[in-house]
This record gives C-alpha cells, structure tokens and sequence, in this order.
C-alpha cells in the first residue's frame, strides 16, 4: 500500500527548503497550522470523492533525507551546514486531521489539516497537494461513470495513457474505490488486491491467419473466461464467427463468457450483436464495451438503448480528461497561535483549525457546517478525524474493501440533483458564527497593519 | 535516469498475459513488428516534441518477472506451471528502431518500431504507451510554452498539479527538453541534474508579523537569490516594501535578484510594478509572474505589454491541461514475416517495418515521406535510428543536455506557421509508393478472406 516510491523528501519545490532554512535560522519552530481544500468546482462537478489519504499517511511516518539528500543540497551552495544537519534528524511530528478516504466532500472544505512544527508542515505541501489532488480528482471522476452506468458493471483499462506510472497504479485504486469492479493492470492487482480483467487485443487477432482461428485458440486455453474481440475487420461478421465458437464451446458443456466492441456505432452495433447472440440461442454472453468511455459517453449510449452489460472506461476517466486539475491550495492558517490569512485577489482562506459538520434529513445529506475545531454542533456529524498524532497513525491502514463500502454507503445519501453529469445546484456549505466572526476579525487586522501602514 | 519503479514487469493489462500464454502454448515464438503512432494532432497541436525513450530503454533492459510477480499470476489460477516457469525466464531481446528524444515528429508517424518474439513485444505495449505518449505530450506543451515566451524565461512549477509522483519528474524532464530553464522540483533536479529555482511562499509571509519583516529575514540569509513575493495583501503595497528591501541590500553591496507577481491583473500590475523600482533606481529587479500559465495566457499577457523576465509554469503545462491525452496506439504491423493491419472503423494502422524521411529546404522542414524500412529516399534524411539491437541499446544513455540541443535545433527548423498556437496548416507527409501499394495489398487480402468468408 505504499507510493512505491522510497525517499521522497525532496519532492518538494526548492523554495520549501530556502524558506525551512530561514525558519532554522530564526529559530521559529513553534507549530503551524496547514489547511488542504479545493476553491472551486470543475467543470460540471457538484461534489469531491475523497482519496489517497492512505499514500499522504506512509508519506509522513517515512517523511527523512538521505545521504543523497543531503550531498545534494550541500553542493547547491545554498545552505548551512547547520541547517543541513538539522535536515538529516528531521522526521515527522505533527498532528492530522482529514476526511476519510471514500467520503463525500465539497468545495472550500477542509479535507486535511496538519499542525506542526512550520518546517515539516511546509516541506510536505507539495506532496500532500499531488497526492489528494489527484486521487480525489480520479476518484470523483470514476464516482461520476458509476453513476452514469445506472448498474453496469465499469473495469479501468486506462493504464497505457495515464500520466505516467505511479498515476496508473493510482486510477486503479481511486476507481474501485468510486464503484468499479476492478482493473486492468496486473500491477495494481498485485499491490492493491483489486480484482484484474481482460480480454483480448486485435494483434491477438492479427497474429493469426484467421479471425476464428484466433477465438478457437483462446477459447481452448481459458474455455471459461473467454471475452471474444470482434471487431478487428468487421463486428457483425466478427459476431458471426463468435456465435460458432460460442456453440462449440457450449457443446463441450462450458459457456462463452462475452464478446468485446472496440469501435463504431456502440448503440446499433450492440443491438445488432445482443439479436445475433438471442437468435443463436447464446442468450447469456455478455457485452463489453471499450473506446473512449467516461461518463458522458455511457449516458449517452444508454440513453440510445445500447445493449451493455459492462463498460471498459480508460483514457478519459484515468486523465480526468474533462477536468485534468482543481484549484486545490494548501494554506497557512494559524501560526503561534495566531490565525492567519491571505488576502490575494480571489485566493481567500479560512482561518484558524476547523471541523465540517455534515446535516443529514431523511436519509439525504442536507448540508454542511464548517466550524472552528474546537466548536461542537448538535445534530451533526464530525467529518474530519484525527488521523495521526505526533507523527504516528492512530489505526492502522484501512483496506479497501472498507474504504469502497464507506463510498457505496455516502453516495446513497447524495442528492440525485447534485450526482448528475451537469448538477442542478451546489451542496449547502454555512460557516459557523464563530467562524466567520473571526474571519473577519483577523481580516480586519491585516488591513489596518499591511495596507494602513503603505 | 530510471524511471525510479523496479520490477515492473506486471506494469500491463491482463489481456497481454492471457495472450502470452496462448502464445506460449501453440508456439507461437516468431518475430512481431508493433509500430506506435498518434493518430490525429490534439486540438491547435501541429508537431509532436519527442521524449520518454530514455525509461523505455531502462524498462526493456530491466524487463523481469521476480518472484513475487510470479507468486502473485500463481495465485489467479489463470496460468499453466509451464508458462509461469517460461516467464520466469523471460527478458526482452529484440530490436528497436525509434526517433531520438527532443526531435519533433507528426501525426501518423511511427514513433518507434520493436521487433521481438510476439510475447515480449505485446507484453511491454502498455508501459512503453504510457511512457512515449506522456512524456511526448507534455514537452509537446512546453515547447508551446517556450515558443509564447519569445525569449522570456521559463520555470516548471508544476510538481504540486501533476497527475502523481512519477508524472512530477518526467514533466521537470520533458519541459527541460523542451526550453525550460528548470523546475521547482528538487527531486528532479537531483535525479536529472535539471537546475532548480524557487521563490518564497504565501506562507512564508503570513509566518512573520508583517509582510516586510518576512522579505528582510529571507535577504538576510539569502542576499544574492532573493525573489519576493509581493502579492500577500497587495501587490502595489508589496512592491513598496520590496524597494525599502531593494534599497537596504544595495547599502550592502548586493542586489535584490526579483520580485513575483502571483494573482491579479498581470499586466497591469507588472507595468505598475516595474515603474515602481524604475523610480527607485532598483532597474536591474526581475519581474517573476506565476499562476495558471500555460503559452496561451503567455501570449495574452505579452500581448498586453506585460512587463515579465521569467514565467513559473505550473498546472496547466504539467498536466497538459488542454490536450491531457492523445490517440496513441501501439499496433502489429507485421507478424512471420507477413504484413498485417486491423480495419476496424477510423483505426487504421500502416503496415510493415517502416522508415520516416525527412526533407529539409531553405533551412526548414519541408516535408516527410513515410517509406518501408529497406527504402531509401535520396535528398532526405531517415528520423528512426536503431537504438536497441537484440535487447541491448547501440549507445549510452544521452545526456539531457545532448537532447536538449537537439530540440533547439530542430524547432528552428519548424515553420512558424505550425509553431503558431493556432496551426495554420499541417506539416506534409507523404506515404512512398512502396508504402502505398503494399497497404492496398493487404487491405484488399483481409476484405477477401476475413469479409469474404461471413
């Protein structure tokens, strides 16, 4: 369950390292309070699916510079031999509080709080930043084709265009956290346990001197997991020659598994196909289809009475083609005790450590509060949950399984207006009294002292 | 130079493995030709900028399965004893012809060639996808970036927005390749010996009690690598504070290397911005502007009459924002010796072995003609070189500068109309007679013995 990357401490931008060298020198190494949330949603998207929480945690309790490191940053010239060897002891303190992995949530939201030490809790932004960016990202967009599938069963197939390596093995575990049956990727299979599927490619096809030949072969070698490709030269006749293999197979008392449409016109073809099979009396092969799937795409073959049963959805969902990025920001909100923040054009923050408090009405989530941390609200629930303290895990790692079924259960309560491809309103988020008396409050502030004093 | 994942044999579908193993089982040993291509241009791409050969490379080298692999295929129950042991053994040994990193290339084009034993060469299609079509897509955008720029410097900044870990670095790598004058990015730097650059953070200002305490700390300890950010409460109020600063490190002798611009009206401000230090006599300050750059708001911004020395380029290059993926594929083109291609609808591939030539005229690239493998062209200069031979590569690794250079060179060549964010036209590309005649061949072979037959 690990990133499968060991000693990441310098993924970091270089000016973490220039401004942790400032703090050393100014010995400021009383705690920070950091604040993970996206400012908007994306195109067409009403709520967040929470993910990779898991990969931030091994991030931290591992967080150390190696000799590498450490020779690096010595020959950059840019710093002390001090503060380099403060580098080498440092380790992860701090305190977290997040969102669960699977949950639902929603813009300006806070989904991670870290309190530490300034150093550490600076030098882990960029990280924490890709890593729940990304995650959340692929993991709302596969909650979306889930959605869209009304019931049908969707296997990611996008590892060969994601961005690079580390991003495949990520969609495979974000998607089957967001409702799909499993994946492609042998790899991530192994890592994460996800149950893989395959089928078959057109080279297969190609590599013999005919097309049935072809289905005869694989057929003979996984007699009852046969998922035949059948449009490499032409899907109606390709589902001719499946019919007679899928008899031979029948005869030898075993069944043909599916057949797999890789182009065309899905809709008709499908219809054409799923009659080929019924009149064949082959009434329960099954139809998969692949190429260029997400969830605009599955609502639309469905809604021209594609016959379906299963959706291989890649390369869209595993870029999140339709929103390949969030405005998400990790933000200074209290410093020594002292709540912060930045008035940048059209860049706000909330201040200080919070709590979302989520409102549920007949079975629906109704809305949220967010609160200052230490403010309780009747009737609601806690959404964030003090995951790590002083640089430990409070529980151990979750496993999937449990983290899917967190996801099956919340996204039951959201509001079909909000699950939509284009929602028709945004999820209620209030702040508090409290919160908001002391925005303003520190907002005030800053104007007198910055902008009184220019 | 590794891609930094060992073992990553299991980095494909399950698909290839299940074929495998039908190849295995009917012997199926004899060579395969894939050839990887782009079918179409993106939207407003004209060229391609070649990278990621290097990882491809390194995998194919490394190509094996350990034993947890093993132990983990055992246990789907899918695999013969027999075949598990043949992986066991398994490691790449064929031939590679490919378009060296930084040269730019078309649609349509093969990209890179492998002949090998059917097995190998299908079971490395999804990492090898992966690997060209992200790293090619991303300093196919950085080149974008750096032709908007006209001259201006370029930063990757966008380690915190990338689709996961593994992406962070290649983008630093590939948008190195393709004029930038570094990244943000430690860790790549580190890797690939990329220089790195930074600022300060938002953060880094709200840590002290005013906005000008925060730049004095910084100049104190870094007085000839200070870049302030001025924007925290008010950028014009900020670039105030930033000349007292300014002035205060000219008393010492040295000077304040910049200031950066992050929200706002860009080119208003940065006008506003550079008057400011020009009154002061603080002419030599750069103007550094970051925040949701890509080469379109480049070209906005300097059409503007923005005044900016350098541009931190983060999301929207790093996650190629507006052409996330493309249509790559990777397909047989000759198996046994016998030429071959797929008909499926809007896919079709060109056949056999093949070779790019490439005709310069007037200094510029005039066109290409794609030919067979065994064809030559007079007048034109064969793209494709052989890099791997029975496994092994011809030559070492190149260095990044050595590629870096090569992309200067070609892009020069490039017609400014295709260099345009908008393309005017498509680059010409020519299939030889060769070429033309043995695709009809073919085709017309399929249609009658595969659409004859239904």
């Amino acid at each position: 369950m690990s990133t499968h990357f060991n000693n990441l401490a310098l993924f970091t931008d270089l000016y973490e390292l220039t401004m942790a060298a400032c703090y050393f020198k100014y010995k400021m190494f009383t705690p920070a309070t950091f604040s993970l949330f996206i400012r908007k949603y994306p195109p067409n998207r009403g709520y967040f699916v929470s993910a990779g929480l898991e990969d931030v945690l091994t991030f931290l309790e591992n967080l150390k510079f190696s000799k590498e490191d450490l020779d690096y940053l010595e020959n950059t010239k840019l710093f002390s031999s001090d503060f380099l060897h403060y580098l080498s002891n440092l380790h992860f303190t701090g305190d977290v509080f997040a969102i669960p992995e699977g949950r639902i949530f929603f813009k300006n939201e806070p989904i991670l709080e870290i309190t530490a030490p300034i150093i550490e809790a600076q030098l882990v932004e960029p990280l924490i930043i890709n890593i729940i960016n990304f995650q959340s990202s692929i993991a709302t967009k596969a909650a979306r084709c889930f959605y869209a599938a009304k019931g049908r069963k969707l296997v990611d197939f996008s590892l060969r265009r994601t961005h690079g390596i580390d991003a495949a093995l990520k969609v495979a575990r974000a998607s089957y956290i967001a409702g799909f049956m499993g994946t492609s990727d042998v790899l991530a299979g192994r890592l994460y346990n996800i149950p893989t599927f395959g089928t078959m490619a057109h080279s297969f096809i190609l590599s013999f001197d005919q097309e049935i030949s072809a289905f005869r072969a694989f057929s003979e070698i996984f007699p009852d997991n046969t998922v035949l490709l059948i449009d490499t030269y032409d899907t109606i006749s390709g589902a001719h020659k499946a019919v007679i293999v899928g008899k031979e197979i029948k005869e030898r008392g075993l069944k043909l598994k599916g057949v797999r449409l890789d182009s065309g016109d899905t809709p008709e073809l499908s219809k054409q196909v799923r009659k080929i099979f019924k009149e064949s009396g082959l009434n329960d092969v099954s139809i998969f289809v692949s190429g260029g799937f997400d969830e605009y795409k599955i609502s639309e073959v469905l809604e021209k009475g594609a016959e379906i049963d299963a959706f291989g959805v890649g390369t869209k969902m595993g870029v999140s083609a339709d929103a390949p990025y969030t405005d998400i920001a990790y933000k200074l909100v209290k410093y020594d005790n002292r709540p912060v923040l930045k008035l940048s054009a059209g860049k706000e923050t909330l201040v200080d450590e919070k709590q979302i408090y989520r409102f549920i009405e007949n079975g629906k989530l109704k809305k949220d509060i967010i609160t200052l941390r230490h403010e309780s609200l009747e009737g609601g629930e806690p959404v964030l949950e003090l995951i790590m303290e002083e640089g430990r895990r409070i529980s151990p790692p979750e496993s999937l399984d449990k983290i899917r079924k967190r996801f099956f259960e919340e996204f039951s309560k959201l509001d079909e207006e909000l699950k939509r491809l284009k929602p028709k309103r945004e999820f209620p988020i209030e702040l508090s009294p409290g919160l908001r008396r002391l925005q303003e409050k520190v907002t005030y502030k800053i104007l007198e002292k910055e902008l009184g004093e220019s």
